[in-house]
């Protein structure tokens, strides 16, 4: 069947790309360190490299809808446990929409150089528990695995001037279990990857 | 590269099998009206079938995590606008662990014959605001893509014994409007898959 070619020079040159990319992050303390060693550990393999990743975290937007991204104002941002003295404060703005304080698990960004290793990846991520994940694009550049599970969960927090949330110390305990369960998963992830032969 | 081979045989036996469930599901009155058009549609088409679809729908459920399924008690279910007279008795119920309100956009899984028209498909997707679309799995009995948007919002309802919603008529609304953003979506996903040639 046809198949779209993958361009192995042009992907040796993404791939170290990238790795620059994650040194000077690292450098930089951009690199969400949750996520760290499994990007590395990555990076050791010679047909798939990471490109984009998050171990989790907890953001409050404002925005109509949850699923927005451009129209979304981002007013907190944390790949850690929160706490109410941290969120109380946002709460008082005034909302120019909706306020939602959402909980993501994590999301990791392969890109493969073929379908072999693309295939084995997400098998292995399904097995540990990242259901949602998929191939999102093939071309010349690569092969990309979206790796993703269901963990991703928003609170109403306020709609205009009304606070919409009744107790706030209860979301966000459950926001921080939800944060921790996304966590657990992704060792669980790391465990599976480096057990298999990628 | 290295591709699976899809088996021609074995997917076209699979895309007869699920025309007539379809066909079948339609004489009991269970599928969902409002993707109906869609997947007879897409019947027409030579290289793909659709093997499940929802238009979207409104749920409540008894789980720990919204995200859970296995572990999770379906209590109420519907494809169309909820009420408030609708959900205030479930609200009264004894929760095992807590009660989600969960709306979820459309998903339709396609079964593509070769990975060009999957490609094309997922482009169509994305194109059509179908974010979260990936290609989730590849073998003899076809090519699984799974179309899926962004639009998924569980509300906590109640925690064991503690209600937690603060305004149910205000969550009812914004669920309807979530609803109908879900079901705007699947339309332009139709326009989409009927101007393009898949």
């Amino acid at each position: 069947m046809y198949v779209p070619e993958v361009n192995e020079k042009l992907w040796r040159s993404k791939r170290e790309e990238a790795y620059k990319r994650f040194l000077e992050d690292i450098e930089i303390g951009y690199v969400d360190r949750d996520v760290r060693e499994l990007i590395e550990f990555v990076f050791t393999k010679r047909n798939v490299f990471t490109t984009s990743s998050c171990s989790g975290r907890v953001t409050v937007v404002d925005a109509t809808y949850p699923w927005l991204r451009e129209e979304a104002d981002i007013l907190f941002k944390k790949h850690d446990s929160i706490s109410v003295r941290e969120i109380l404060p946002i709460l008082n703005q005034k909302a120019l929409h909706r306020l939602w304080l959402i909980v993501s698990g994590p999301i990791i960004h392969f890109n493969a150089l073929d379908l072999n290793t693309a295939i084995k990846l997400l098998t292995i991520a399904r097995n540990a528990g990242f259901k949602h994940s998929g191939i999102i694009s093939i071309g010349s550049g690569g092969i990309v695995v979206e790796i993703v599970s269901g963990i991703w969960v928003p609170f109403l927090l306020k709609d205009g001037d009304e606070i919409m949330v009744k107790n706030l110390e209860h979301v966000v305990n459950l926001a921080n279990n939800m944060l921790y369960e996304g966590k657990a998963k992704l060792e669980k992830l790391f465990k599976f990857l480096r057990d298999a032969n990628i």
